[in-house]
Order: structure tokens, then C-alpha cells, then sequence
């Protein structure tokens, strides 16, 4: 079973290298724009009345896979799913981001934390019922050392 | 541009068909079994330290989708990007679960809400920090009549 994605649009960031791209959209303040290819366009309607959305895209500047990494706020070895390293078997990474206004197939963002042109496979509102939880637990992450 | 994207697992969920599948997971205390293939199964280490978990999948049995929708939770239609329907031009969901334990590669999980067999593309750390926002707005979602 296979499944091909193709991009809906692309993401525009301030990054144009990868050492430059923010840990995490939680992190950055930077501003970008999502570029909506034309015919998906009418897909964005009411989506300016959220105030964050799910970007999904695709990790397309990394290619092959650990399944141990040294994620980048560690220096441990950790397996690959309990970390957001982006080198993975599938590609896909998602990010939080603030919505701030959109202008027809253009969105403005903030919090952005992806490579200049990256590819965007799809949009989701944040929905805090559907995406928040309390009383977590996050391992390697709460007791790493800062 | 191309993705081609394989799936890592399998998901078992009490749910065989389409209309008994609960609307999210956070409205669900259903139970289920992440099965992760051998080839993948040690980058499963230190997830079971991490209370919840992202399972990214593909919507195996949604093909197609139009860019204005009704979602499950209105009677109105909205843009497609504004809504979590899961007919989508690249059929990838999300869901946050509950991790109950780990059985080398067998996760057990709580609050799933999606269809048995559904394939797994990529897991991902729940990170407060990174994944929560407060002071949101949710649109429709707000706004409609329960």
C-alpha cells in the first residue's frame, strides 16, 4: 500500500538554510506566507476566522532515516518516533502556526520554523477541544538537561 | 513534486465501519493497538515515557474531496481547509492519543478515532511546549449551534 502526496502550495520562510530554521514554531517569531495553488484555493474559506492552523508539508530537504537520533534539544540517543527529528521513513512534519490575515490564496503567518519553500500538503484549524491535552508527560524532553 | 509515502504500522481500533468511528479523539475512550512493522520497531524506544503521542495515518478509505464541505460537527459548509473532513487532496489525519504501554512493537492506546487497519505514516511526541497555544479562536467551530 503506497500513498502519493503532492504538494497544494508552498510555504514562504525568512530560511534559506537549514541551520538557520528555528527548533520549533513555538520558538519562532518569524513571519512567512502559505501560497495556496489556485485551483485549491476555494479550500480556504472561513479558515481567516481561526486563529492558528496545522501546517502539514513535506520534509523535502531530507532524505534516508535513523531509527536512533540525537534530536537537536538533546544529546542523547532517543528513538526516531519519540523525537520530531525530520529526517523519517515518511517525511511529514506539522507545525502551529499563528494565522493573521489572508489576502485570497495567500495566508499570513507567524511562528513559522520551515525552510524557505518548503512543500505544503494540507492545512488544518487548531480546534483546542480537539488538540489540547492536560496533565502530560513527555519524557526525554522534561528531563533533559536545558 | 512528488511524495510517495509507505506506511510504517497498522492501527486496530474497535471500528469497522465508517459511521461508528468517533468524531475525535478527544471525544473518544475507545481503546487500540499501534502495531509498528519489524523494520521500524526500534525507533520505538523511549516513546512509552511520553503520555501522548501524534499518530499520523493515511485516510485509506477516503478517496476524492470537494474544496466546500459540510464537517460532521455543522450544518453549514465551509471551506475545506477550515474543517478536519477527511476527504482532502493528500488524505493524511492526526490524532493525539492516550499511551497506556508499550509492548516492544505494540502500542497501546486510548482515545482512538479512526477505522481498524488504518495504515500508520509517522508517530510523533506530544510536546506541550510545542504543540499547545492558548488565547485561540476557532471559527465556525465556535460559533455553530450544538
Amino acid at each position: 500500500m503506497e500513498f502519493l502526496m503532492k504538494p497544494i502550495g508552498l510555504i514562504h520562510s525568512p530560511f534559506t538554510e537549514k541551520s538557520d530554521v528555528p527548533i520549533q514554531a513555538s520558538r519562532s517569531q518569524a513571519r512567512g506566507t502559505v501560497e495556496i495553488f489556485s485551483e485549491f484555493a476555494e479550500g480556504l474559506q472561513d479558515v481567516e476566522d481561526f486563529s492558528h492552523i496545522f501546517l502539514l508539508y513535506a520534509f523535502h530537504e531530507s532524505s534516508g532515516f535513523s531509527l536512533l537520533v540525537k534530536p537537536f534539544l538533546d544529546d542523547q540517543l532517543h528513538g526516531l518516533f519519540s523525537t520530531r527529528y525530520p529526517y523519517r521513513p515518511n517525511p511529514i512534519g506539522f507545525s502551529v502556526v499563528r494565522l493573521l490575515g489572508r489576502r485570497n490564496h495567500l495566508l499570513d503567518i507567524e511562528g513559522v520554523d520551515v525552510l524557505d519553500g518548503t512543500p505544503l500538503l494540507d492545512i488544518k484549524p487548531f480546534v483546542p477541544e480537539f488538540d489540547m491535552r492536560t496533565e502530560t508527560r513527555s519524557g526525554w524532553y522534561d528531563s533533559r538537561k536545558e
